[in-house]
Protein backbone atom coordinates (compact mmCIF):
# COMPACT_ATOMS: atom_id res chain seq x y z
CA UNK A 1 0.00 0.00 0.00
CA UNK A 2 1.23 3.44 -0.89
CA UNK A 3 2.30 5.55 2.28
CA UNK A 4 1.21 8.90 3.43
CA UNK A 5 3.46 10.97 5.82
CA UNK A 6 2.88 14.62 7.71
CA UNK A 7 6.18 17.05 8.22
CA UNK A 8 4.39 19.41 10.53
CA UNK A 9 6.56 22.14 10.14
CA UNK A 10 9.66 23.22 7.36
CA UNK A 11 12.14 22.64 10.69
CA UNK A 12 11.45 18.62 10.49
CA UNK A 13 11.72 18.47 6.72
CA UNK A 14 15.26 17.21 6.54
CA UNK A 15 13.67 13.97 8.55
CA UNK A 16 11.89 12.88 5.44
CA UNK A 17 13.03 11.71 2.21
CA UNK A 18 10.53 13.80 -0.70
CA UNK A 19 12.55 11.72 -3.97
CA UNK A 20 10.03 9.81 -5.87
CA UNK A 21 7.33 11.00 -3.77
CA UNK A 22 4.51 13.41 -4.13
CA UNK A 23 5.12 16.70 -2.01
CA UNK A 24 1.42 18.70 -0.60
CA UNK A 25 2.43 22.34 0.77
CA UNK A 26 -0.08 23.68 3.20
CA UNK A 27 -0.36 26.96 4.57
CA UNK A 28 -3.85 27.25 5.26
CA UNK A 29 -4.33 30.57 6.75
CA UNK A 30 -3.50 32.42 4.13
CA UNK A 31 -1.10 31.21 1.27
CA UNK A 32 -1.94 28.16 0.00
CA UNK A 33 -5.82 28.98 0.27
CA UNK A 34 -4.60 32.44 -1.99
CA UNK A 35 -2.40 30.58 -4.11
CA UNK A 36 -5.56 27.90 -5.10
CA UNK A 37 -8.04 30.78 -4.89
CA UNK A 38 -6.05 32.83 -7.10
CA UNK A 39 -5.12 30.02 -10.29
CA UNK A 40 -8.94 29.13 -9.78
CA UNK A 41 -10.21 32.82 -10.64
CA UNK A 42 -7.96 32.97 -13.25
CA UNK A 43 -4.32 34.60 -12.38
CA UNK A 44 -2.53 33.23 -15.05
CA UNK A 45 1.14 31.57 -12.95
CA UNK A 46 2.16 32.63 -9.49
CA UNK A 47 6.09 32.65 -8.78
CA UNK A 48 6.53 31.89 -4.71
CA UNK A 49 10.17 33.63 -3.76
CA UNK A 50 11.71 33.28 -0.26
CA UNK A 51 12.47 37.19 -0.13
CA UNK A 52 11.22 40.11 -0.35
CA UNK A 53 14.03 41.81 -2.35
CA UNK A 54 12.96 38.90 -5.20
CA UNK A 55 9.33 40.41 -5.36
CA UNK A 56 10.06 43.47 -5.80
CA UNK A 57 12.70 42.74 -8.72
CA UNK A 58 10.15 40.86 -10.55
CA UNK A 59 7.47 43.31 -10.05
CA UNK A 60 9.65 45.66 -11.83
CA UNK A 61 9.21 43.15 -14.79
CA UNK A 62 5.47 43.80 -14.65
CA UNK A 63 3.97 40.85 -12.12
CA UNK A 64 1.66 41.97 -9.42
CA UNK A 65 3.61 41.95 -5.99
CA UNK A 66 2.05 40.19 -3.39
CA UNK A 67 2.31 38.79 -0.05
CA UNK A 68 3.14 39.38 3.52
CA UNK A 69 5.36 39.68 6.63
CA UNK A 70 4.36 38.84 9.73
CA UNK A 71 0.54 38.77 8.96
CA UNK A 72 0.59 42.29 7.21
CA UNK A 73 1.16 43.35 3.68
CA UNK A 74 4.33 44.53 2.60
CA UNK A 75 4.72 48.11 1.96
CA UNK A 76 4.54 48.89 -1.17
CA UNK A 77 3.05 45.68 -2.53
CA UNK A 78 0.31 45.35 -5.04
CA UNK A 79 -1.91 43.04 -2.91
CA UNK A 80 -1.46 41.20 0.79
CA UNK A 81 -2.27 37.88 1.96
CA UNK A 82 -5.98 37.20 1.36
CA UNK A 83 -7.96 34.76 -0.95
CA UNK A 84 -9.97 37.58 -2.22
CA UNK A 85 -6.95 40.01 -2.90
CA UNK A 86 -6.40 37.05 -5.49
CA UNK A 87 -9.63 37.34 -6.51
CA UNK A 88 -10.11 41.09 -8.45
CA UNK A 89 -9.84 42.11 -12.21
CA UNK A 90 -6.40 43.78 -11.14
CA UNK A 91 -5.01 39.97 -11.10
CA UNK A 92 -6.88 38.11 -13.81
CA UNK A 93 -4.85 37.23 -16.50
CA UNK A 94 -1.73 38.35 -14.47
CA UNK A 95 1.57 36.89 -13.28
CA UNK A 96 1.57 37.17 -9.54
CA UNK A 97 5.13 36.87 -7.70
CA UNK A 98 4.64 36.49 -4.08
CA UNK A 99 6.60 35.90 -0.73
CA UNK A 100 5.31 35.25 2.74
CA UNK A 101 6.21 34.08 6.18
CA UNK A 102 5.61 30.56 6.19
CA UNK A 103 4.32 28.98 2.62
CA UNK A 104 6.14 30.12 0.11
CA UNK A 105 9.42 28.76 2.48
CA UNK A 106 7.52 25.23 2.27
CA UNK A 107 7.11 25.20 -1.48
CA UNK A 108 10.62 25.44 -1.86
CA UNK A 109 11.80 23.71 1.03
CA UNK A 110 9.64 20.59 -1.26
CA UNK A 111 11.30 20.81 -4.49
CA UNK A 112 13.28 17.61 -3.73
CA UNK A 113 9.86 15.95 -4.13
CA UNK A 114 8.82 14.44 -8.19
CA UNK A 115 5.90 16.69 -7.55
CA UNK A 116 4.71 19.89 -5.74
CA UNK A 117 0.94 20.41 -4.95
CA UNK A 118 -0.62 23.53 -3.83
CA UNK A 119 -2.94 21.89 -1.11
CA UNK A 120 -5.77 23.79 1.01
CA UNK A 121 -9.56 23.15 2.53
CA UNK A 122 -10.77 25.09 -0.61
CA UNK A 123 -9.57 22.23 -3.45
CA UNK A 124 -8.75 19.35 -0.72
CA UNK A 125 -11.72 16.96 -2.78
CA UNK A 126 -9.96 17.29 -6.15
CA UNK A 127 -6.58 16.91 -4.83
CA UNK A 128 -7.53 13.64 -2.90
CA UNK A 129 -9.06 12.19 -6.16
CA UNK A 130 -5.66 13.08 -7.82
CA UNK A 131 -3.84 11.46 -5.23
CA UNK A 132 -5.97 8.62 -5.07
CA UNK A 133 -4.77 7.83 -8.61
CA UNK A 134 -1.45 9.05 -8.47
CA UNK A 135 1.16 5.98 -8.19
CA UNK A 136 3.08 7.47 -5.69
CA UNK A 137 4.01 8.28 -1.82
CA UNK A 138 2.90 11.20 -0.50
CA UNK A 139 4.07 13.99 2.32
CA UNK A 140 2.33 16.90 3.75
CA UNK A 141 4.20 19.45 4.18
CA UNK A 142 2.29 21.77 6.93
CA UNK A 143 3.88 25.88 6.80
CA UNK A 144 2.92 26.16 10.59
CA UNK A 145 4.36 29.46 11.70
CA UNK A 146 7.51 30.52 11.59
CA UNK A 147 9.23 27.18 12.68
CA UNK A 148 6.43 26.08 14.94
CA UNK A 149 3.93 23.82 14.59
CA UNK A 150 0.43 25.14 14.17
CA UNK A 151 -3.18 23.65 14.53
CA UNK A 152 -5.20 24.66 10.95
CA UNK A 153 -2.24 23.01 8.40
CA UNK A 154 -2.40 19.94 10.63
CA UNK A 155 -6.04 19.89 11.07
CA UNK A 156 -5.77 19.99 6.79
CA UNK A 157 -3.46 16.88 6.77
CA UNK A 158 -5.46 15.12 9.06
CA UNK A 159 -8.56 15.95 6.55
CA UNK A 160 -6.87 14.84 3.76
CA UNK A 161 -5.58 11.69 5.12
CA UNK A 162 -8.96 10.91 5.82
CA UNK A 163 -10.33 10.81 2.28
CA UNK A 164 -7.11 8.60 1.45
CA UNK A 165 -7.26 6.68 4.17
CA UNK A 166 -8.34 3.90 1.71
CA UNK A 167 -6.21 3.72 -0.45
CA UNK A 168 -2.75 4.31 1.51
CA UNK A 169 -1.24 3.82 4.61
CA UNK A 170 -0.35 6.27 7.44
CA UNK A 171 2.98 6.35 8.55
CA UNK A 172 4.71 7.83 11.17
CA UNK A 173 3.45 9.60 14.17
CA UNK A 174 3.13 12.81 12.86
CA UNK A 175 0.35 11.43 10.45
CA UNK A 176 -1.39 9.55 13.15
CA UNK A 177 -1.63 12.66 15.71
CA UNK A 178 -2.86 14.77 12.41
CA UNK A 179 -5.57 12.35 11.48
CA UNK A 180 -6.91 11.78 15.18
CA UNK A 181 -6.49 15.65 15.48
CA UNK A 182 -9.35 15.43 12.44
CA UNK A 183 -10.99 12.80 13.62
CA UNK A 184 -12.00 14.58 17.05
CA UNK A 185 -12.68 17.69 15.11
CA UNK A 186 -14.46 17.07 11.57
CA UNK A 187 -17.68 18.29 12.90
CA UNK A 188 -16.33 21.87 14.20
CA UNK A 189 -13.81 22.54 11.81
CA UNK A 190 -14.26 26.40 11.87
CA UNK A 191 -14.37 26.73 15.89
CA UNK A 192 -11.33 24.57 16.14
CA UNK A 193 -9.54 26.56 14.18
CA UNK A 194 -10.44 29.80 15.80
CA UNK A 195 -8.61 28.42 18.73
CA UNK A 196 -5.42 28.54 17.01
CA UNK A 197 -2.84 30.76 17.80
CA UNK A 198 -2.89 31.91 14.13
CA UNK A 199 -6.15 32.62 14.06
CA UNK A 200 -5.97 34.62 16.82
CA UNK A 201 -3.25 36.72 15.57
CA UNK A 202 -5.04 37.26 12.53
CA UNK A 203 -8.48 38.30 14.39
CA UNK A 204 -6.50 41.64 15.37
CA UNK A 205 -5.70 42.14 11.77
CA UNK A 206 -9.83 42.21 10.76
CA UNK A 207 -9.63 39.51 8.90
CA UNK A 208 -12.19 37.10 10.31
CA UNK A 209 -14.05 36.71 6.51
CA UNK A 210 -10.41 35.31 5.65
CA UNK A 211 -10.58 32.29 8.17
CA UNK A 212 -13.54 31.23 7.18
CA UNK A 213 -13.22 31.38 3.88
CA UNK A 214 -9.95 29.28 4.29
CA UNK A 215 -11.60 26.95 5.91
CA UNK A 216 -14.06 26.22 3.17
CA UNK A 217 -13.98 22.94 1.88
CA UNK A 218 -13.96 22.20 -1.51
CA UNK A 219 -14.80 25.75 -3.25
CA UNK A 220 -12.18 24.96 -6.35
CA UNK A 221 -11.38 22.19 -8.15
CA UNK A 222 -7.95 23.61 -9.39
CA UNK A 223 -5.08 21.89 -7.83
CA UNK A 224 -1.66 24.53 -8.31
CA UNK A 225 1.63 22.39 -9.45
CA UNK A 226 5.08 24.25 -8.99
CA UNK A 227 6.94 23.75 -12.09
CA UNK A 228 9.70 25.37 -13.55
CA UNK A 229 9.64 28.45 -10.94
CA UNK A 230 6.25 29.12 -11.19
CA UNK A 231 2.61 27.81 -10.12
CA UNK A 232 0.02 27.52 -12.69
CA UNK A 233 -3.15 24.72 -12.69
CA UNK A 234 -2.64 20.63 -12.88
CA UNK A 235 -5.82 19.97 -14.63
CA UNK B 1 -3.01 32.65 34.03
CA UNK B 2 0.20 30.50 33.64
CA UNK B 3 1.05 29.11 30.57
CA UNK B 4 1.81 25.59 29.79
CA UNK B 5 3.19 24.70 26.49
CA UNK B 6 4.50 21.66 24.66
CA UNK B 7 7.46 20.86 22.47
CA UNK B 8 6.98 18.01 20.64
CA UNK B 9 10.87 16.81 19.76
CA UNK B 10 14.07 18.12 21.12
CA UNK B 11 14.48 19.72 17.57
CA UNK B 12 12.55 22.56 17.84
CA UNK B 13 13.64 23.15 21.65
CA UNK B 14 15.31 26.07 20.66
CA UNK B 15 11.90 27.82 19.83
CA UNK B 16 10.96 27.98 23.39
CA UNK B 17 12.39 30.30 26.29
CA UNK B 18 12.80 27.72 29.14
CA UNK B 19 14.03 30.76 31.39
CA UNK B 20 12.25 30.96 34.36
CA UNK B 21 9.89 27.85 33.72
CA UNK B 22 9.52 24.02 34.76
CA UNK B 23 10.32 21.69 32.21
CA UNK B 24 9.04 18.37 32.31
CA UNK B 25 11.19 15.63 29.89
CA UNK B 26 9.28 13.05 28.47
CA UNK B 27 10.08 9.76 26.97
CA UNK B 28 6.89 7.59 27.88
CA UNK B 29 8.92 4.27 25.74
CA UNK B 30 11.05 3.72 27.73
CA UNK B 31 13.34 6.51 29.07
CA UNK B 32 11.61 8.77 31.67
CA UNK B 33 9.24 5.94 32.42
CA UNK B 34 12.46 3.91 33.50
CA UNK B 35 13.62 6.69 35.50
CA UNK B 36 10.33 7.18 37.35
CA UNK B 37 10.40 3.55 38.12
CA UNK B 38 13.80 3.57 39.45
CA UNK B 39 13.54 6.18 41.93
CA UNK B 40 10.51 4.87 42.96
CA UNK B 41 11.67 1.37 43.89
CA UNK B 42 15.15 2.49 45.66
CA UNK B 43 17.65 3.33 43.07
CA UNK B 44 19.94 5.80 45.08
CA UNK B 45 20.19 8.62 41.90
CA UNK B 46 20.80 8.55 38.24
CA UNK B 47 22.78 10.28 35.97
CA UNK B 48 21.92 10.93 32.42
CA UNK B 49 24.38 11.02 30.08
CA UNK B 50 24.80 12.02 25.90
CA UNK B 51 26.90 9.54 25.20
CA UNK B 52 27.88 5.72 25.58
CA UNK B 53 31.39 6.49 26.26
CA UNK B 54 30.60 8.26 29.38
CA UNK B 55 28.32 5.92 30.53
CA UNK B 56 31.40 3.53 30.52
CA UNK B 57 33.65 6.11 32.36
CA UNK B 58 31.47 6.24 34.82
CA UNK B 59 30.87 2.74 34.94
CA UNK B 60 34.37 2.13 35.76
CA UNK B 61 33.47 4.05 38.78
CA UNK B 62 31.48 1.52 40.11
CA UNK B 63 27.78 3.14 38.83
CA UNK B 64 25.20 0.45 36.96
CA UNK B 65 25.58 1.59 33.22
CA UNK B 66 22.01 1.31 31.86
CA UNK B 67 20.66 2.47 28.29
CA UNK B 68 20.24 1.62 24.86
CA UNK B 69 20.70 2.13 20.99
CA UNK B 70 17.98 2.17 18.43
CA UNK B 71 15.89 0.57 21.26
CA UNK B 72 18.95 -2.30 21.96
CA UNK B 73 20.32 -2.60 25.39
CA UNK B 74 23.93 -1.60 24.51
CA UNK B 75 26.60 -4.14 24.63
CA UNK B 76 28.60 -4.30 28.03
CA UNK B 77 25.98 -2.86 29.50
CA UNK B 78 24.20 -3.49 33.13
CA UNK B 79 20.72 -3.09 32.49
CA UNK B 80 18.88 -1.82 29.48
CA UNK B 81 15.80 0.68 29.24
CA UNK B 82 13.19 -1.47 30.26
CA UNK B 83 11.62 0.00 33.97
CA UNK B 84 11.78 -3.56 34.61
CA UNK B 85 15.35 -3.62 34.98
CA UNK B 86 14.94 -0.71 36.94
CA UNK B 87 13.28 -2.62 39.85
CA UNK B 88 15.61 -5.39 40.55
CA UNK B 89 18.10 -5.62 43.76
CA UNK B 90 21.02 -5.55 41.85
CA UNK B 91 19.96 -1.35 41.58
CA UNK B 92 18.74 -0.93 44.60
CA UNK B 93 21.07 2.06 46.46
CA UNK B 94 22.88 1.84 43.64
CA UNK B 95 23.70 5.42 41.41
CA UNK B 96 22.95 4.37 37.72
CA UNK B 97 24.47 6.03 34.80
CA UNK B 98 21.92 6.30 31.63
CA UNK B 99 22.57 7.11 27.89
CA UNK B 100 19.13 6.23 25.80
CA UNK B 101 18.97 7.27 22.13
CA UNK B 102 16.15 10.00 22.77
CA UNK B 103 15.03 10.45 26.61
CA UNK B 104 18.63 11.60 27.96
CA UNK B 105 19.14 13.94 25.35
CA UNK B 106 15.83 15.68 25.68
CA UNK B 107 16.61 16.06 29.18
CA UNK B 108 20.01 17.72 28.49
CA UNK B 109 18.29 20.04 26.07
CA UNK B 110 15.79 21.09 28.83
CA UNK B 111 18.62 22.42 31.05
CA UNK B 112 17.93 26.70 30.58
CA UNK B 113 14.60 25.81 32.72
CA UNK B 114 14.44 26.77 36.37
CA UNK B 115 13.66 23.12 37.45
CA UNK B 116 14.07 20.31 35.02
CA UNK B 117 11.29 17.53 36.25
CA UNK B 118 11.04 13.62 34.69
CA UNK B 119 7.00 13.15 33.90
CA UNK B 120 5.51 9.69 32.67
CA UNK B 121 2.40 8.07 32.81
CA UNK B 122 3.88 6.35 35.80
CA UNK B 123 3.57 9.23 38.09
CA UNK B 124 1.75 12.12 36.41
CA UNK B 125 -0.58 12.70 39.41
CA UNK B 126 1.42 13.92 41.74
CA UNK B 127 3.41 15.35 39.13
CA UNK B 128 0.16 17.56 38.51
CA UNK B 129 -0.12 18.31 41.87
CA UNK B 130 2.88 19.72 41.97
CA UNK B 131 2.51 21.85 39.18
CA UNK B 132 -0.72 23.07 40.28
CA UNK B 133 0.97 24.55 43.49
CA UNK B 134 4.33 25.75 41.79
CA UNK B 135 4.57 29.32 40.81
CA UNK B 136 5.79 28.84 37.53
CA UNK B 137 5.06 28.52 33.58
CA UNK B 138 5.01 24.83 32.28
CA UNK B 139 7.28 23.61 28.60
CA UNK B 140 6.45 19.74 28.41
CA UNK B 141 9.63 18.44 26.46
CA UNK B 142 8.49 15.25 24.53
CA UNK B 143 11.78 13.36 23.74
CA UNK B 144 9.53 11.77 20.29
CA UNK B 145 12.18 9.40 18.05
CA UNK B 146 15.42 9.94 16.80
CA UNK B 147 14.37 14.00 16.44
CA UNK B 148 10.78 12.89 15.11
CA UNK B 149 7.46 13.75 16.59
CA UNK B 150 6.29 10.67 18.46
CA UNK B 151 2.26 9.87 19.20
CA UNK B 152 2.86 8.61 23.05
CA UNK B 153 4.93 11.70 24.31
CA UNK B 154 2.35 14.00 22.82
CA UNK B 155 -0.54 11.84 24.01
CA UNK B 156 1.44 12.26 27.75
CA UNK B 157 1.57 15.85 27.52
CA UNK B 158 -2.32 15.92 26.62
CA UNK B 159 -2.98 13.95 29.54
CA UNK B 160 -0.67 16.43 31.76
CA UNK B 161 -2.52 19.72 30.27
CA UNK B 162 -5.90 18.12 30.93
CA UNK B 163 -5.36 17.35 35.16
CA UNK B 164 -4.19 20.93 35.09
CA UNK B 165 -6.38 23.04 32.76
CA UNK B 166 -8.51 25.04 35.56
CA UNK B 167 -5.12 26.03 36.71
CA UNK B 168 -3.07 26.85 33.83
CA UNK B 169 -3.87 28.01 30.30
CA UNK B 170 -2.58 26.25 27.45
CA UNK B 171 -0.29 28.13 25.03
CA UNK B 172 0.68 27.48 21.28
CA UNK B 173 -0.69 25.40 18.89
CA UNK B 174 1.27 21.97 20.04
CA UNK B 175 -0.28 21.94 22.71
CA UNK B 176 -3.58 22.65 21.59
CA UNK B 177 -3.04 19.20 19.21
CA UNK B 178 -1.61 17.10 22.44
CA UNK B 179 -4.59 18.39 24.40
CA UNK B 180 -7.40 17.31 21.47
CA UNK B 181 -5.52 14.01 20.83
CA UNK B 182 -5.15 13.22 24.85
CA UNK B 183 -9.42 14.15 24.73
CA UNK B 184 -9.85 12.00 21.74
CA UNK B 185 -8.17 9.19 22.84
CA UNK B 186 -8.22 9.12 27.19
CA UNK B 187 -10.82 5.86 26.91
CA UNK B 188 -8.18 3.90 25.10
CA UNK B 189 -4.66 4.81 25.82
CA UNK B 190 -3.21 1.77 25.56
CA UNK B 191 -4.92 0.97 22.15
CA UNK B 192 -3.83 3.61 20.15
CA UNK B 193 0.03 3.90 21.84
CA UNK B 194 0.31 0.73 20.29
CA UNK B 195 -0.65 1.64 17.29
CA UNK B 196 2.53 4.21 17.63
CA UNK B 197 5.66 3.85 15.36
CA UNK B 198 7.56 3.26 18.86
CA UNK B 199 5.40 0.29 20.20
CA UNK B 200 5.76 -1.39 17.11
CA UNK B 201 9.18 -1.01 16.74
CA UNK B 202 9.57 -2.65 20.37
CA UNK B 203 7.02 -5.22 19.59
CA UNK B 204 9.77 -7.16 17.73
CA UNK B 205 11.90 -7.10 20.34
CA UNK B 206 9.37 -8.38 22.71
CA UNK B 207 8.74 -6.09 24.77
CA UNK B 208 4.80 -5.73 25.24
CA UNK B 209 4.93 -5.87 28.87
CA UNK B 210 6.81 -2.74 28.91
CA UNK B 211 4.71 -0.86 26.79
CA UNK B 212 1.64 -1.62 28.74
CA UNK B 213 3.49 -0.78 32.22
CA UNK B 214 4.60 2.59 30.65
CA UNK B 215 0.57 3.63 29.49
CA UNK B 216 -0.26 3.18 33.31
CA UNK B 217 -0.98 6.06 35.24
CA UNK B 218 -0.37 6.72 38.60
CA UNK B 219 1.68 3.29 39.98
CA UNK B 220 4.21 5.86 41.48
CA UNK B 221 4.16 9.11 44.00
CA UNK B 222 7.76 9.76 43.18
CA UNK B 223 8.91 13.36 41.21
CA UNK B 224 12.81 12.75 40.21
CA UNK B 225 14.59 16.45 39.61
CA UNK B 226 17.99 16.86 37.54
CA UNK B 227 20.34 18.34 39.91
CA UNK B 228 23.91 19.00 40.02
CA UNK B 229 24.18 16.59 36.97
CA UNK B 230 21.98 13.53 38.13
CA UNK B 231 18.06 13.17 39.30
CA UNK B 232 17.11 12.16 42.44
CA UNK B 233 13.37 12.72 44.32
CA UNK B 234 12.07 15.65 44.71
CA UNK B 235 9.41 14.57 47.33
Amino acid sequence: MRKIEVCLTPELIHQYDLEGKIAVAVDIFRATSCMVSGIANGVADIYPVATVDECFELGKEGMIMAGERGGIKVDGFDIGNSPFDYMSDEVKGKSVVVSTTNGTRTILASLNADEVLIGAFLNIGVLAEYLKNAQKDVVIHCAGWKGTVNLEDTLFAGALINLLIDQMEISGDSALIAHQLYLANQDKLLEIARQSAHAQRLSGFGVAKDIEFCMTSNQYETIPVYVDGKLKSLN
